[in-house]
């Protein structure tokens, strides 16, 4: 397994074997691996010959007052993940290496970041949508593959990757989820034994939702009514937001005759969670 | 030569000459080709093995009050310009094809366009770092050339191409000129006779400016002074700015001791031409 640090190794490297003829994947993160990043690197195996992993806390997808400095990192835990799922090359960039003096050129997309997360974390996919553009260009991947968790963030980067043709394949690898169905995320880790119980609210809220609709439930307002009164039950929550919306444009759904999306933000103690789920009537 | 007029084919065309170990050179433009634009195919021909030109009027760069509909073309004459320069494939899209139903993806610079045309064409240069980017990514270019006439785009064009990490060098050409030193460009055709010797106030200034610091003038002032005079000597000319840069950040210079940009964009009658030119001590 390959380590590099600096871009235009890591481009030479993929362009000599673009040029072979192979297929490379790619799985960019930041880092402190999970089960749900395995799911994403065993997809990228599958899906082409050579498989390079990012690791990078993206400066610029944080705000002034969010968790950049706190963001937990284990370089040696995560390159021993990376070397168990087979991946051939880790990006491994410092935040200088990716955003020179005087960079100024940020990709942005005028409509799908005023939704859900893209509200109470304004510029956030502004930093996402850069980094993936300038990450696509140093890795150069045939096909991409991200978690369904980050829901907005995988639509941003589908519709951004069509606009800006990319000539790159954008695979939407499902949310995995602990046993007791907590969505898998870095930031679970900020949580106390207690809190860990009390973020269940999160998955229990989307499974009532999905049961309702299943049951003949049409009304957004009801669906979110229940949800909030769901997680106001556990301890120590607040809602960022809740959200019955078209998994497509995000916009909201006022009633409920095919596939929507619930999304939702809440806080447990000050970690921030997020979770969604696709539901069907 | 081939033309391609469908965004997929370009791509399959340009992956399959990249398979084979060719080197491709790009050049964008707008149509209406003239010599300063064969300088640029000539150039690219020196630095590939395959050269695809494309011919994109691109509304995303034209403002409201801007002339996007009567934009000169002659589609025929420049398939002709091309072919005897030894052009592979030109890609000619039409607008649909550039911009699907639905794309809301720019590419912006903080910084750079908040100078000299950027701001009396607010959301131009928005428009051009956006539809190159997509070309980009749809001609998959080693090289791509851009004409000096345009400074500015070129400054912006590099600065992105850095920003971003396009794999891509650029090349900048240098201006042509007509025998009498007007600058190469489409939008000379809307010029009357007279105005075509109007138009000569430009390069007057320029050549004017040049021949002042080399006979060791320091203060930007005086040669905008000088600058303002010749172009008032001729009839109907209005200044839109007159400036001496930095040529790297475009930042005003308050004292010349090193090369400088001196850009200018004047209307001659209701047509807005622009020019430049490196001076040096």
């Amino acid at each position: 397994m390959e380590i590099i640090k600096h871009i235009d190794e890591m481009q030479k490297r993929q362009e000599a074997l673009r040029l072979k003829g192979l297929r490379l994947a790619f799985v960019p993160t930041m880092g402190f691996l999970h089960k749900g990043h395995e799911s994403l690197l065993i997809e990228g195996k599958k899906r082409a010959d050579d498989l390079t992993l990012s690791i990078f806390v993206n400066p610029t997808q944080f705000g002034q007052n969010e968790d950049l400095s706190t963001y937990p990192r284990n370089i040696e835990g995560d390159l021993a993940i990376a070397e168990r799922n087979g991946v051939d090359a880790v990006f491994l960039p410092d935040a200088k290496e990716i955003y020179r003096e005087g960079s100024q050129t940020f990709v942005n997309l005028d409509i799908l970041p005023n939704y859900l997360c893209g509200l109470s974390r304004p510029g956030h996919f502004r930093g996402v949508a850069t980094v993936v553009t300038k990450l696509f260009n140093i890795v150069k991947p045939h096909v991409a593959i991200f978690g369904s968790k980050d829901f907005q963030q995988l639509a941003i980067i589908r519709q951004m990757t069509k606009d800006l043709n990319f000539d790159i394949e954008i695979v939407g690898a499902p949310t995995f989820r602990e046993p007791d169905g907590l969505a898998m995320s870095s930031r679970n880790s900020y949580l106390t034994a207690e809190q860990r119980q009390t973020a269940l609210c999160l998955i229990k809220s989307l499974q009532n939702a999905a049961d309702l609709v299943k049951n003949g439930e049409t009304d957004p307002e009801t669906l979110i009514r229940h949800a909030t009164a769901i997680i106001a039950s556990f301890p120590d929550t607040a809602v960022d937001y809740l959200t019955v919306c078209d998994p497509v444009t995000l916009e909201t759904v006022s009633h409920i005759t095919g596939p929507v999306l619930f999304a939702m933000a809440v806080k447990v103690g000050v970690t921030r969670l997020i979770d969604n789920m696709t539901i069907e009537p």
